[in-house]
């Protein structure tokens, strides 16, 4: 048996998302014996991040100072809002260049199955910043899952008496995707969404 | 992008074994969502172990205390090494009732791919072990790799002149095995290894 203090690291390791008991055995294992290279570091890390890191009280974004960088950023569009799920997908629609507005993350989606009602992801605060004003549109990038479209049909409803305009991500073929790998589902959505060749 | 002390995380997570840049973020995110009920502990974890783990000098093991747990147990027979390549072996070897002796772990096989000679594994150490006398059996408890087998090959050499009895681990059918899904290598060995029916 390892001592203590090493079963403790191990099984907290084991908590994180993708790690098994095995898992987390090995990658605890590799930052004991190499402590200076690996442990030091990365506890050091951890400790900044729980001083420095916090939610964004506007957006939801995890940043280092609050508002978060991008709700500070002035070159961006302060009137396109994009809506994602969580922090993740935000990250992900950064690496895009062509989006330059602002976001807000819900932190989940509505959920029959696992009991999440409107008052448990932040849809409210999102209702709030557009009852400020100076929003112009609401871009809905929310995956597409049972789920996610609920989410969005429903916060689609209530946006709507405001008169802001409401856009939804594009379905269809992905970039270098194959028709014959294709599911059903996306084929007849990229058929839908078909375009007149210029 | 995510704030610099964010990235930093996620890299270092990413040097894990077994994690790779997505799942570190993801893993650094699940952190960073959670901060009281996974980064705090784990930060904390780490920085114990930092403080308080170290090498056994006498054996190799991982522990709190120096000489380890394993070294300091009196009931423990002190004539019998086990011989491991490392600390995970040790720890595979402890699930068992049924060893009660101590151990010796290399950190490592010899290796002719990757560059590895007898200094720079714990084979000197050993050997001083055996030299110090009170030693009755040394078991070779290394993977059926042609490293693992090369490094027990040269160790039994070694050993050989001290008279000390070394023996290996039995090679066979694993327990649950079934002859059909077992490679040609560990059937030989199994029928090399038959024993008569009591």
């Amino acid at each position: 048996m390892a001592a203590a203090d090493i079963e403790r690291l191990i099984r907290l390791l084991g908590r994180l998302p993708g790690l098994g008991p095995r898992s987390a055995r090995k990658a605890g294992l590799a930052m004991l014996k190499r402590p200076e290279a690996l442990l030091r570091p990365l506890a050091q890390a951890m400790q900044v991040c729980l001083e420095r890191v916090a939610v964004c009280d506007v957006c939801g974004n995890l940043d280092t100072q609050a508002p978060c960088s991008v709700c500070r950023d002035d070159d961006r569009n302060a009137d396109v809002i994009c809506v994602v799920q969580e922090v993740e997908d935000l990250w992900a629609m950064e690496r895009l260049v062509s989006f330059r507005g602002r976001y807000h993350v819900l932190g989940g989606t509505l959920s029959a199955i696992e009991g999440r009602g409107p008052d448990d992801i932040r849809i409210a605060s999102l209702l709030e910043r557009l009852a400020a004003g100076g929003i112009e549109e609401v871009v809905l990038a929310l995956g597409a899952t049972v789920d996610g479209q609920t989410t969005a049909h429903y916060i689609y409803e209530r946006i709507r008496p405001t008169g802001c305009r409401v856009t939804r991500l594009g379905h269809g073929l992905p970039v270098g995707g194959e028709l014959n790998y294709l599911d059903e589902g996306t084929l007849e959505a990229a058929l839908l969404a078909r375009q007149t060749v210029a």
